[in-house]
């Protein structure tokens, strides 16, 4: 029997999930796999308002060290989010020689490199899939499961809130308050849920598959990001009626030694799988060299989804029998990658202006955007009331960032324009 | 630098797919994993017809004996396919003490726990991930990316050619027969098309599935098997007025001890992601507990679909650096679990009955139906010509496979019903 001997750190909603799972398939690994896990400390500053029960012998302490400087223990396991003392305890970890696994999508997403580098150095494994999608096996499905491939891109719904809060909008007919409102009851949306809606959580998670697919060590601040906060009701009821919807996606692309990396509201056509993917429900997909497209997608967030993630980590860590082989060989980076600037990007963009409806309003605009050689695929006013403020909506051809807000500056400032455009991308994905 | 000498039995169309795609990736796999992989020889039958340019100093031969006994060969790529000599290569590798890869699920079905038992006690690797899906990493998620799971179910898109004729019959109004000529006329049909369309391909990938999700191995003769040919284009048509889809499903369900193997033409929800894996694509959809449902899909046949997972398995072998670990423990069988017999399985049906269309008519079959306690959830008929053959399509409740084929060869002989009835089973996925 192979016996591994785990510190927990971060007795949280995940924490004690691993804990119920590991203790749930307890039997089943020690069948399988020849193996034990055992929880040798269990750390947590607040240890000890937890309950603790059935944890049999593992010492409860609430200092870190207690982990760090026991020799016995094997596998660190990581599950208290953010950055410090994450990163100092994933380091310190290895360079003890002890293996880590880790849900922590920012501290991988800022300190990757390093951590990985480190842990070559070391001879240490460095676990992370439910940093990313929880248990979905994006981070092994990447590194391994397609790893012969070049990737060219990879389209995300890689956060739940989101994709609940514009799921309910388009379902339900909920305006953006009202589906916020539905994922904080359901426990879907944090009581702050700036994190998640202003696309921050998937940048970080984003950061992570740039760094995988592509190579490139990214800094998290060089993602473009838009939340989802600014769309209204009307506009999924418009993409609706144009066979379109609305999904906050995380996109890489590469072209030769150029990166795109930005998360933003993305129109995408309802035929294709991603428009499917609803509620909390995550997915990823991926187009490579030569596989072509691959999509995962399953739950992306929860406390048994991310035990899930973890668990399979320390069963995949105990199954590889100690070898010093990394997952894969994370520690370099390509060389020459640059990150493009969200200005120099040209997507076709869905663009809604609220205007009094007179005669020469769209004269006015379209003329705008033509001399910023922005071509128009399509103009559609339903309402008509000359003494009401009446949607727009124009679909363009393909124009860069810059452009188009240039456009939109002026445009803003025309006398029967009323507040400001609302721009949303529109990808196409086959 | 980590050099690996490759023996590859079998030059066809993926044989040749994995050297193409190790020579376009070389430099990449070195700069990455520090290894080069070097096909010392490659071996096929007919050798000296094919094209074997940009193969460097590899040793051409028609004799098997040339790869298994050459000690300088770490691992044999196995891609003729078929069960021999397929197996004899896989034995006698091993023996050998040579790893094996392979993309035969043929073999993997019908000896996977035998091959799986030698590999553990010579401590030699065995992938095949394109065995199932292609380079869609199914394998590798069932077995590590989701590995702390207990499996519930799992329904798969597995066979390219019959999914490609479903979706022309759904999309483009076409026969079976048109639809059929057109997969050929593509390249996604064999000129013998029948293993494919009978649902044997189908079935073969299930049992592997069924081995590494729930440790059974089982027969393939085990699995219910129903082809696509009798799915007549007004089935579908019916389908999708209904808001379902008619897709070949190879469905595996566990409850307690007892296990579901089946293939045949399923309807599902229009709705469920499955519902939109159209043309060769492949799909697998799974519940487990505790991640839930979690969905794959990707181009599940081809030449280089095929080589990505080939590839994916060496680089794989590659990084594990030669340690004694398998994958995952795949010698053992689950005690006790036994295949339910498709008579005894319970699912919702879709009937078409093609009728008379006199007064009278529902009244017979739906009294047949009822006399063997089959609940009649709706009825259609749209058509009414008393002197035409129409047809009435009628969704039943959950009855067993027994049941309907009793009631039906009844309701065959009743006067006013023309023909053998159609019965499609039905999924409810989520």
């Amino acid at each position: 029997m192979n016996k591994i001997n785990i510190g927990l750190i971060g007795y949280g909603t995940v924490g004690s999930g691993v804990v119920k799972l590991l203790r749930a398939r307890k039997s089943y690994i020690k069948n399988k796999f020849n193996t034990e896990f055992v929880i040798r400390t269990l750390c947590d500053r607040s240890i000890h308002k937890k309950k603790t029960r059935g944890l049999g012998k593992a010492r409860l302490t609430k200092n870190i060290q207690d982990v760090l400087g026991d020799p016995k223990i094997d596998i660190v396991v990581e599950l208290i989010g953010g950055m410090h003392p994450a990163k100092e305890i994933a380091l310190k970890s290895m360079k003890n020689g002890k293996h880590v696994v880790t849900a922590n999508k920012e501290l991988i997403a800022n300190c990757g490199k390093e951590l990985f580098q480190l842990a070559k150095k070391n001879h240490c494994h460095l676990y992370f899939e439910s940093s990313v999608g929880a248990g979905i096996p994006i981070i092994k499905s990447i590194t391994e499961g397609i790893v012969g491939n070049k990737f060219k891109n990879i389209y995300g719904i890689i956060n739940g809130t989101c994709n609940f809060i514009l799921s309910e909008m388009t379902q339900n007919h909920y305006s953006f308050a009202q589906a916020l409102a539905e994922a904080q009851e359901k426990g879907f949306a944090e009581s702050n849920p700036a994190l998640d809606i202003n696309g921050m959580d998937s940048a970080h998670k984003l950061a992570i598959l740039i760094y995988l697919a592509f190579g490139k060590s990214v800094n998290v601040k060089e993602i473009y990001r838009e939340g989802i906060t600014h769309i209204s009701h009307d506009d999924i009821e418009y993409a609706t009626s144009l066979g379109l919807t609305i999904k906050l996606l995380a996109i890489a692309k590469k072209e030769d030694n150029r990166i795109e990396a930005r998360v933003h509201p993305t129109l995408i056509s309802k035929d294709h799988p991603l428009a499917s993917i609803n509620s909390i429900y995550n997915a990823i997909y991926m187009k490579t060299d030569p596989l072509g497209s691959t999509l995962l997608s399953g739950e992306g967030a929860g406390q048994m989804a991310a035990a899930s993630g973890v668990v399979s980590d320390l069963i995949n860590f105990a199954t590889r029998g100690h070898s010093s082989a990394l997952p894969s060989n994370l520690h370099s980076e390509a060389p020459g990658l640059k990150i493009q600037k969200i200005d120099q990007i040209k997507t076709k963009f869905y663009i809604r202006f609220m205007v009094i409806d007179k005669p020469g309003i769209l004269s006015a605009i379209t003329g705008v955007l033509g001399k910023h050689n922005i071509s128009i695929n399509s103009v559609t006013q339903n309402a008509h009331n000359p003494s009401l403020t009446v949607p727009v909506i124009m679909l363009t051809d393909y124009t860069s960032g810059k452009m188009l807000r240039l456009a939109l500056n002026k445009i803003q400032k025309l006398p029967l324009v009323r507040g400001k455009p609302v721009a949303i991308r529109m990808e196409k994905l086959w």
